[in-house]
Parts: structure tokens; sequence; C-alpha cells
């Protein structure tokens, strides 16, 4: 399909321009003031609102949204009494349902391409496949979801064969013991693989970490390790030191960062601003629905955008423009998607039309400013992935039945409930 | 008007409770299980989604909305620099038209009392007037956009003949001397008014006042004028300590938290679960859109309730239910509005219907946390102030042109450009 997008606000190069975007099969054929001579299978009018790359999500437990307020305002401890043997009930066509529902908010709210860390591969991979989302996903053990009996290899051929990114995950160091480690670093390294994990979310983590580990911070330890030789991507890093972002970006490892996630758990506040001053590529992940609850990329850039600020008494730090940025080709490049993130010809047509027209963008002073400061994720109206329309102004075209979903995550809930 | 609104998930008295509400006149005539007999103007289904008090914001100046994203990301000597010269060369006619735009704002996003801090107060309350939208109004001076002309009593006859409730408004202990706290105390004493001021927002403001007025603290200052002899309510108490705090709920002083603008202008966050522990009433602002930048209880409401969680380390504390009641009949407490912000027999129809439909809700495990943490402000589909209904569906009903309102901010943005 050849689509012509005109008389747009097109946020490209991290500045907005006024102009159009052609969009030939998978990949941005276009961009310029005046519209190119030629056929389009659709002319979409954006009015002049915004045309953006669609929003990296670096960090998510997609499957998790079934269980979406199911155990809220409660300590770390009892929220993983809850939530953990109530995820490991469910069934695999459950995973797949709780999935598709997070894959139909996601689309909604203008997010295309997301790193996958569950297990559960088979489901996970149906339920991007049906909906053509972009995505990594994680293959590795253990996690309490992860299909164990499963080797490493056929995990890789799993992601691989269906079209998708495949990235080597080990849960944390404390929930990933040095042998599967090893193991894991070992593979990646063997089939040229990048590496991701949770890291130094909480403060207990590090401090456990130290005690067992010869003083050592969860960084350190991956350093020991030698997950931090392979292109690697952290997530959380709440609770690093000067020295932990030193060494993170010395070896170039890329942060996620999840700011919701983070205060709604208790962990803290992560030190982006330290990150960007240290030159690593922080990245913006919603994590999962039962710590979040709801994947709004716009409320993690505010989040982002503005806690360091009032943290650091620096209200000059981390601009709109640098954040953006952070939610879309920064995510692309944690990732290791090529081509992707950024409004530019030759690019992925992964793109979003955001309605800047309602009150709380007027009268539009600052377009980039409003989509960090008061953007909400129901601005987004349409949705694009790969050159497919996957959202437009109400309708879903998923590949799978909506109502089906929504009827299918009521009936977990009710199974939960009991 | 007698509207009938069946098949509701009501927040009543801090729970969720399935049923009906009956509105007739300004006020909520019934609250039940089963709809009761009589006839009504308009039976509304609300398909199982939530009927709620309408917000109060604690804490705005509506006027500044023409002026959001003029200045952002800047430290605030700049930030001020830019803003109060741009904010003093409005006219009459531009501060309406702005207000109008904050308005629209208000209605659409579900809020329906505003605690209006701005002077200028002909236009404010015009604007007010001719949207039919509550609010309590700050009389006073000298900030930087008051009528010094008008005397106290002019300006008190100007709003409470408009029906609104006044506050004799102090901008703050920086920006306001001593003699004319001391005028206004005296006001209000004479007239029995309550009294507000921006408080301890930045820390540069508590070290100057300790400088300037033998180590008192802002709160200590107040004290000492006189200030919280009387009902009052302060703003942001973003820098108090537990002498500060003690000392605030002795007195039985309100605390309005406005967390977007702290954290925005890189003030810093309020000890807000401190002030509830010592059963201090908080309630919640949006401030201006210069500084937030838009105008959304329900991002207030994440970030009330999430960022104490991450600063202390404790996510039990501040749970949705606790935060909810902050938005809505702690805002109404605040500001000394009796029968209004709850939904019960005999209170004021100030409701608001929010759509729970929507993927970011789904499966509905919680809706109370859904509210706190998954709902956005454009799920709000209709908002009632007084029994007249003012938003619906995307249709404002505020008697003015919305196009026009549009328009003449269009105009105000080109000529700040200049």
């Amino acid at each position: 399909m050849k689509y012509l997008f005109k008389n747009a606000k097109i946020f490209s190069g991290g500045k907005i321009i006024d102009g159009c975007v052609v969009i030939d099969g998978e990949n941005i054929a276009y961009v310029g003031k005046n519209p190119p001579k030629g056929h389009f299978d659709e002319e979409i009018d954006v009015c002049g609102n915004v045309l953006m790359s669609g929003f990296v999500n670096a960090h998510c437990h997609t499957p998790s949204t079934a269980l979406r307020g199911i155990s809220d305002d409660k300590v770390l401890e009892d929220w993983l009494e809850d939530i953990i043997p109530k995820e490991q009930s469910l069934s695999n066509q459950e995973i797949y349902y709780s999935a598709m529902l997070g894959i139909m908010e996601y689309v909604r709210a203008g997010i295309t391409c997301v790193e996958e860390n569950y297990g559960r591969l088979n489901d996970v991979v149906r339920a991007y496949q049906t909906a053509g989302l972009r995505a990594r996903i994680g293959i590795g053990f253990p996690n309490p979801y992860q299909d164990e009996e499963t080797s490493l290899e056929k995990q890789l051929d799993l992601v691989k064969s269906a079209g998708f990114m495949p990235v080597c995950y080990a849960h944390s160091v404390y929930g990933t013991n040095e042998e599967n480690f090893e193991k894991l670093i070992t593979f990646a390294r063997q089939n040229n693989l990048p590496l991701s994990t949770h890291l130094s979310e909480t403060l207990a983590e590090v401090g456990d970490c130290s005690v067992k580990n010869n003083d050592l911070s969860p960084p350190e330890l991956l350093e020991e390790y030698g997950f931090l030789d392979r292109p690697c991507t952290v997530y959380h890093a709440v609770h690093c030191d000067k020295d932990d972002l030193e060494l993170l970006s010395q070896y170039s490892a890329s942060v996620v960062t999840c700011p919701s996630s983070n205060l709604k758990l208790a962990s803290g506040i992560a030190p982006v601003y330290a990150m960007t001053q240290k030159g690593i590529n922080v990245a913006i992940g919603t994590d999962g629905a039962y710590s979040n609850n709801s994947y709004d990329m716009f409320k993690e850039m505010f989040l982002v955008a503005t806690l360091n600020k009032g943290l650091l008494n620096k209200a000059d730090i981390l601009p709109a423009q640098e954040v953006l940025k952070m939610a879309t080709i920064n995510g692309a490049k944690a990732l290791g998607f090529e081509k992707l993130g950024d409004i530019k010809v030759g690019f992925k047509a992964d793109i979003i039309l955001v309605d800047i027209s309602s009150p709380h963008h007027q009268p539009l002073n600052n377009v980039l400013s409003n989509l960090v400061y008061s953007a909400k994720s129901s601005d987004v109206y349409l949705t694009m992935c790969a050159g497919k329309i996957l959202y437009r102004n109400g309708e879903y075209y998923i590949s799978e039945d909506t109502k089906k979903i929504y009827a299918e995550n009521q009936k977990i809930k009710q199974k939960l409930r009991r």
C-alpha cells in the first residue's frame, strides 16, 4: 500500500517541520514540504496535527495485562504473593488473550514496537504475529513464567522464524543464578545476540547483591559475568551510583527507565539526568500493567522529563525534545532496530498521528512541549506499523475480534477472583 | 431539569456502588440501587461506567492558559522573565478568552469547581459566569496581575454579587509585604472570610524567609501575621518540615498540592504522606497552564498517589481511594463548599461520567485503582455542574462560541510571538 500523509506537523530529526510523508510498503519513501506526484492508495489529510514515529515501549511484560489493578497499594512482598500464583495459573490461551488486550492498548496509545520480557513464548509470539506489531522478544531462563523445558535453541528458532528480533533475557542478578547467567551469555556470544536484564531496581536488590557478592553492585556483578561485553540493555537502573553509571557507559549498555512502575512499586526515581550526562542511551518502558497500570508513553515521558527536574531542582534539564527521542529513536537503538524511531526516508513506516486540536493543546505555542507536557495517549488517532494501519479513529485492525479479547479477559477476571 | 442516571458505578462515600442517581435542579435528589418512579426530563444509561463527583481543582491561574508551553524547560528566573511581561501585556478581552480556553479544558476533563487565583477580576468573573462553572475566587493584593486600584470592598462585592465564593488571597510571603498581609487579614476578619496564599513552594523562598524574618519559616511567619487564625488554604507546601506541618495541622489549614507544577518548575516533591499523617486536609490543584502544562486531575492524582511512594519507598501509602477523596471532597472542604464533592442525597449536582470501557481499564479488576492509576481526563464523557450539563461527548455547553475561543487564543499566540 502507498499512503500520502499531507498537511502534517512532522516530528523529524528532533524538530517539528511542516509537510508531507509518503509511505510505500513497509518504509517511509518521502518526507518533504510539498506532496510528490504519483498514485497513492490513500491520501490522508493530517489537518495540521502531528505525525511522528510510533513509540518504542522498551520494557514490558504484556501478558500481565489481565492482572491490571489486581494488587495495588501494597508493599512488594505482598504484591508478589498476590501476583505470582495468579499469573502462573493462566492457561496458554489466557496468556494469549491477556497479551492481545495489552496490544489493543498499545496500538490505541501509539506504541508500535515493544521489548517483550515474559516467556510463554508460543502464546506471546502468536499474539504479536496476529496483531502485526513490531517486537524484540526475550528468550532465556529462568524466570517465573519461562517455559524451562524448551531449549534456548528452540526458543531462538521460534522467535526468529516468526520474524521477531530475539534478545537473550536474564531476569535479574537476584532471580537468575550465576550458572544460568553464564549459559545465557555463552549462548548470546555463540549466536551473536544481545542481552538484557532487570538491574538495580530496588535498594534491597543492591544491598543483597553486595552482601552475597563481595561488595559488588549489580552492574559490577554483570561486568564480572561478562554480560556487559555484549550489546546489552538493562531495565530500571534506579539505584545506580556514579561508578555504576560510569561502568554502564563504558560498555555502551542502554538503560530503559520505567518511571511509573518505579514510583508505584516504591522503588524510587532513576538518575536519568546523570545517565544522559554520562552519554548513556536512555530509552523508556511502561513495564507491566500490574505495576504501572497502563501503557501510556505520554505519561512516562512527562515523568521522565519532570522527575529529575523536581528531584535535582533543575528546571532546564531533560527538555521535551530529548525525552521525545528517548521514547522513539533511543528505544529503537536500545533494541537494536536500524532505521526505526524517526521520520526519515528509508526508515520503517511505524508512524502515529497525534491530534493537537483539543483544548489541552491550545493555542499551540510549542508543539514539542505539548507532546511531552500536555498530550495524552488518547490524542493518538492513527497508528501504523510496518506500513499497515493497526488503529484508526476507534477501529482496531489487529486480526483478532476485539469483543472476543474483552470477553476472554472478563473470564480471566472472574477466574482470578475465585 | 430532572435527570435519572442509571446503571452506573457510583463513587460515593469512598466506595464504588452499583446503582442510580437522580438530579433535581441543582442538587442530587436520590442515590440508590434501583431507579425511583417519577418523570425525568432525561434518562441517561451510564452503561456500567463511573459516575462520580466532578473534580475540585483547588489552585489555578486560569487566565494564564494562553501561555501554555510558552516558556518550558527553563530555570525559574528565566521563566519569570519570559512569562511576566507577556502576561501583563494581555488585554481584558484576552484575559477573558484565555480563561475561557482553560474552562473548556476543565469541563472536558471533568473539573467542575476551581480555586481561581488571578486578579483581573472583571474578566475572570465574566468567564466563570458565562461557563456556569463553580469557583472560589481570590480577592486581594498585591500580585503582578491584580487590579490594585479596586478596593477590597469592591472586589468582594463583585465576586459575591456574581454568585461566587470569595477568598482573601495574598500571593506569598515573598510577594506580599507585611502591611498588605495585615490589611488583608483584617479585612478577612471583618467580613468573616477565609484566607489563602502560596506557601513554601521553593527552597529559595524558605531560605529567604528565614534570613529576612529572624529564622522564621513561611508557616511560622504566617502564624505571626495572624493569618493562620482564620480558616485558610495554602498552595504547594513543598518545603515544609515536621514543625511546619505540625503548625498547619494545629491551625486546621488545608494544603493544596500541585505535583505537576512542582516537578516541572523544579520546586520539589511535597511531603503529602506526612501531611495526611498529621491529619491535614490535603486537596489537589493543577496550577496554571504555563507551569504544568494541562488541567488534568487524573494526572495529578497519579502523581499524588505515587510520588511519595517512590520517595519514601513505601508502596502501601496514599492508596487510590484516599487520593480520589483529595481530588473531590477534600477540595470542597478546602474551599469551604458544603455538600460538595461526593455523590450523596442533598449534595450539589456536580458530577462526571467516566468511560471505563477502553482497553486501558480492562478487565476492570479494580475500578477505584483504575480511576487513579489508569484513567485519563479524556475518559470523561459528561460533565455537569449545578445540575447543568457543560460537556457531553465532544460538545461544549458553556454559552460561548468555542470556535471564537480558539480563534481569539490564536490571536494571543500571534501577539505574544512578536
